[in-house]
């Protein structure tokens, strides 16, 4: 039993270290992603930014296509399921909206370096991976779409297909890893509020 | 004088067909830069797309950075002087603003190759060159920027900081080139007027 124990405390121990570092290598790999481009990352760039060996690497990834693979499907998964738990509060409509909103831009400055490969490096995915992302991210957009559509037929949104005002918003955040500057005079949280208030009010002052 | 009419009408022909030959391998260089990524694609890729020779293509482009900045610095001119004219017009401030955003919408719209290459290829672009777009696009950001801030002094605009609002606008409309489908059911007219009303007025319906 004692033996046991030991064996188990060890597995465990063990499972948490593997955990950590492929979690480290997968962090490291999509900031080199995000500044040189996906191609121009060799498995020694990856593994030399650690200070590991290529073999390391090797050890907790097949290969580059595998980390470009774990770095989107983490990334989606990540996304909806703060979207899903928002969603799940069975607030009012505007509000649960605004949440969703608010938490996808967060999540895209949260992890910029995330995000542009999210956002930029899809081209490089087998069409397999391509055919199962673009899976999970109409899963995601539909989420969305569907509490647009609520808020229409509620009579509290402007009446426009909900999959053109979803793409816009989206895109909107989307593009704050484009320029967002975490060391800014503006923190994510006012970039946030900023976005929430400008799509859920307009740039217009109602009363004009 | 004979002589010379002739010849200076071979020159006309010959530099009008020299604009149409450069305009053509730019087209499709920026099709095939889109589709496949700017590195991916070789000079014989672009030869061979437009059935010349390698040799063709040389003749009217250094090199294939050469013709990856000529359509930058062509998007971002004609992006610029579309909004110039707006700009120049003096309308109200709002009928402005809205054609800016508008435009730039129909922009992206009209040449998403062009666009996706704009957005997305910044980085294989030379140091020199980066700082030269860098300082273009500011130019071209302020002039929203500007109108954006007349409005919220005359009491119009709701007063946000002015390139919060319009990176964010201006992120709407640049990801038109990720998903706007011009075989789709909308056309891209329908869709900036969506966006337009979207970003003026909210989603939200006033008087909730």
């Amino acid at each position: 039993m004692v033996g046991k124990t030991k064996k188990s405390a060890r597995d465990s121990i063990a499972s948490k270290k593997h955990s950590i570092v492929r979690d480290e290598i997968l962090i490291s790999a999509a900031q080199l992603f995000s500044e040189r481009g996906y191609r121009a990352v060799t498995m020694d760039d990856i593994a030399a930014a650690l200070e590991y060996t290529k073999s390391v690497v090797y050890y907790y990834f097949k290969n580059k296509n595998d980390i470009l693979w774990q770095i989107f499907s983490r990334c989606v998964e990540k996304y909806s399921s703060d979207i899903e738990e928002i969603r799940s509060q069975d607030l009012p409509c505007e509000i649960s909206f605004r949440k969703m909103i608010h938490r996808h831009a967060m999540n895209v400055m949260e992890n910029p370096a995330w995000a542009a490969v999210y956002n930029g490096e899809e081209s490089e995915l087998t069409p397999a991976q391509r055919q199962q992302l673009s899976r999970m991210k109409r899963d995601y957009d539909t989420v969305f779409e569907a509490m647009y559509q609520r808020g229409v037929s509620e009579g509290l949104f402007r009446e426009i297909p909900p999959h053109v005002a979803v793409s816009g918003i989206l895109g909107m955040c989307n593009w704050l890893y484009a320029w967002f500057n975490p060391k800014g005079a503006l923190k994510a949280e006012q970039i946030a509020d900023h976005y929430t208030d400008l799509l859920a009010g307009g740039f217009r002052l109602a009363g004009n």
